[in-house]
């Protein structure tokens, strides 16, 4: 069964999900399927440590924006996709012992327990859906991490990572100051603007982390760069923290949830 | 040393909270000090419940918006007031142990312990500062529980109360929504406009619990009435899920910020 790219993007999330689940797709997903649907990032930790994280997201909405909370023990996320199954439905995982990467599945139904509480956190690939939509020129740079300090909570401490994006004009920088406003659940605006350096960021040119699948181009001088809080901060804040097991989705590869980002959207 | 309604109003936070302190003001202070401030309702529980009753906040917003949570046994809300101190800056306390009211002291330093995470939650009251600078017609009404089921978490479950209003026109009512739909950290826009009785609002002119200190007039023809979530709600809550120890403020006697409500607008 082959599909188009465009049947990917008119998917509905629980058929995509379905063929996550029977395997038929375990690559990336960042604006490739489920168009205007709103994606997550996945923090899988003990019940132990479950209040501590969340203070922490709550401490730091900017990077860490909470958009559903399970029970303990309860792979369904009741708010954003209650048929869903967490342990199955996305691309690809990471399971962490003590901080140290253990394996790569695409299944975690081995690790799951009674106590293990699931934090989806909205994905700022979400809000470039609506700066798609509204015509904004740009280019989605990668991730990196900054000098910025998140406030901490318990065991959970470390700097900020962001999201880039390289705006064609001043104009468009500005519009999409006030577009991703509207979107707080995926970050809301940004962190930064201009100079990455003054947040930290050596070289532009080399995302710390995630980095999208085309070559990465220099900077043109017309060019406004803004910074969006990223949703690997709380990852790597809990993989520091060095918990027992900690479980994430692969970079890159998203749970799609059920709601449409104008759904979430704050006004 | 008497004060005029004018000095009040015009009071910075720290200084209103020394007198609370000091004992000169244990009253109602609803729209009367620190004009512009935002003000916050206190809920406080047991470390072993912490958890779960920020999940019940996360699942409902809309009566439920966490301003600022404490470490366990710290009184200090480090991010909306760092140097207040929650044992002593609020005007009066109900203490309950089981679901029972046990005290209403000034003063909560003899029931503080080392486990206690304090909960503070946005109160619409701020946002009328903001209605009021719109130059808004409209009365406050007062609080009602409604039949809206709240989504439930662990030990906590129980119906939406609100804050009802009264206003002079369609045009002040639109106005309105837009308004407080600026501010989701003071309960966001209204959960219903329109007929109470679709809510489970029996009587309109009998608040069920806290009412404004100035006589309900019967609704005009003419006004539209709204509805916001209240922070009565999760105490509601909390206390019919009868924990060993639970600490609110008294109705109407808030907790005041050092956040202005402006810098805590979502956009």
């Amino acid at each position: 069964m082959n599909l188009t790219e465009a049947e990917w993007l008119a998917m509905k999330p629980a058929d995509f999900r379905s063929k996550v689940r029977q395997g038929q797709w375990s690559g990336p997903n960042a604006l490739k399927v489920c168009q205007g649907y709103a994606l997550a990032n996945l923090a899988i930790v003990p019940e132990k440590y479950a209040f501590e994280f969340m203070l922490f997201c709550k401490r730091n909405p900017r990077p860490c924006p909470v958009l559903d909370v399970t029970d303990p023990g309860d792979p369904h996320p009741r708010s954003v996709a209650p048929e869903a199954d967490l342990k199955t439905d996305i691309p690809k995982y990471r399971v962490f012992r003590d901080g140290k990467l253990i394996d790569e599945p695409v299944n975690i139904s081995a690790y799951w327990r009674d106590d293990l509480v699931a934090f989806l956190l909205g994905c700022s690939i979400s809000f470039d859906w609506a700066l798609e939509a509204a015509n904004i020129k740009y280019r989605l740079l990668g991730d990196y991490f900054t000098d910025i300090p998140c406030v901490p909570a318990g065991h959970f401490r470390g700097r900020m990572a962001v999201s880039g994006r390289a705006f064609a004009s001043a104009q468009a920088a500005i519009r999409a100051v006030q577009i991703s406003s509207r979107y707080p659940a995926f970050h809301g605006p940004p962190v930064h603007i201009g100079d990455e350096k003054a947040i930290g960021i050596k070289d532009l040119d080399k995302p710390d982390a995630y980095a999208p699948p085309w070559p990465v181009e220099p900077k043109k001088p017309e060019e406004v760069t803004m910074f969006w809080g990223c949703g690997i901060t709380p990852q790597a804040v809990a993989l520091e923290a060095k918990l027992p097991l900690m479980i994430t989705h692969w970079p890159g590869h998203m749970f799609v949830t059920d709601m449409m980002v104008e759904e979430l959207a704050g006004i």
